[in-house]
């Protein structure tokens, strides 16, 4: 019963998402040493330990699936890694860099909301046990609660209090037209 | 008055989503090439153009900055792309294929809605011209659109009626519990 396409389509998807996560989990530490806002500081390390659980998530899937788990390089997060690390890189620690690093953070959890997107919905449709779905589920939901409390840090309650404006603020460009 | 960090990390921005934007119009032909259902050829097709759109409305922005644009490469688009080639590449014409173009496609659109409204959120807070601030409110719509459309060709309208459905029936994979 395990040669299904999508199935494979399924466990080749799941793979990819467990070498994504370790590169995230390498990768956050120096994000979270470049910040210089407590919040952003909190958010991505509190987010460092959500990327282990969500390893750990497709570990047990694999597992419930009676499958071995790969440890292969996820090409589109090692890329996506790439350019944060060109934006960030030469940058002084300032609201400017804390601007660049939760634009940085939230193409990461984007791309992750994408593919648990399709990994729960390829789940849903092989009529997988309700215990993966869950998995997958709650990891989704992980992301994209990442993703609006980063747009909350950058543009905070009012929009015009947050990292962004600061970093305008500081360089006197709200003068710009 | 061009010197402020964060209107030049907004170039910067906006300079790598120029090329992520080229990368794109080079890889959709071979992903509307490769996809069997109509309405999957169609939607990519018509992202074909809007992203010939969205390219051109970065040019607008930098013309109306009195900047110029280069051409660099997007490492976090060319990962992606080096992802979404691994993924749909031996594999045949298939309701599966398509359910692996489609999830390749909203890897892409996740990447850009990311992207679009960091700088969206950027013009917001540099106080840049309303006509620039729509330019790329508009990508981020059609970003946000295709996404949803492509969800519901995966789906169908009562979920059990899409590709994936279809796909698992091809390969008999139902019985899977």
């Amino acid at each position: 019963m395990k040669n299904q396409d999508l199935y494979q389509l399924f466990l080749e998807e799941l793979t990819a998402m467990y070498g994504a996560e370790h590169l995230i989990i390498e990768s956050l530490p120096n994000l979270i040493k470049l910040a210089s806002l407590s919040d952003l500081k909190e958010a991505l390390s509190s987010h460092l330990e959500e990327t282990e659980s969500q390893a750990e998530r497709i570990e047990k899937i694999f597992s419930a699936l009676d499958e071995t788990v790969e440890e292969q390089t996820c090409r589109g997060m090692e890329g996506i890694l790439k350019e944060v690390n060109k934006i960030v890189q030469n940058k002084a620690k300032s609201p400017v860099l804390d601007a660049a690093i939760i634009g940085a953070a939230q193409k990461v959890e984007h791309y992750e909301i994408a593919s648990y997107g399709t990994l729960r919905s390829f789940a849903n449709q092989l009529d997988l046990d309700s215990e993966i779905i869950n998995l997958l589920q709650e990891s989704l939901n992980e992301e994209a609660a990442a993703d609006k409390k980063l747009t909350k840090i950058a543009e905070g309650s009012f929009f015009s209090s947050g990292v962004n404006k600061e970093a305008v603020d500081r360089n006197g460009a709200r003068s710009r037209r």
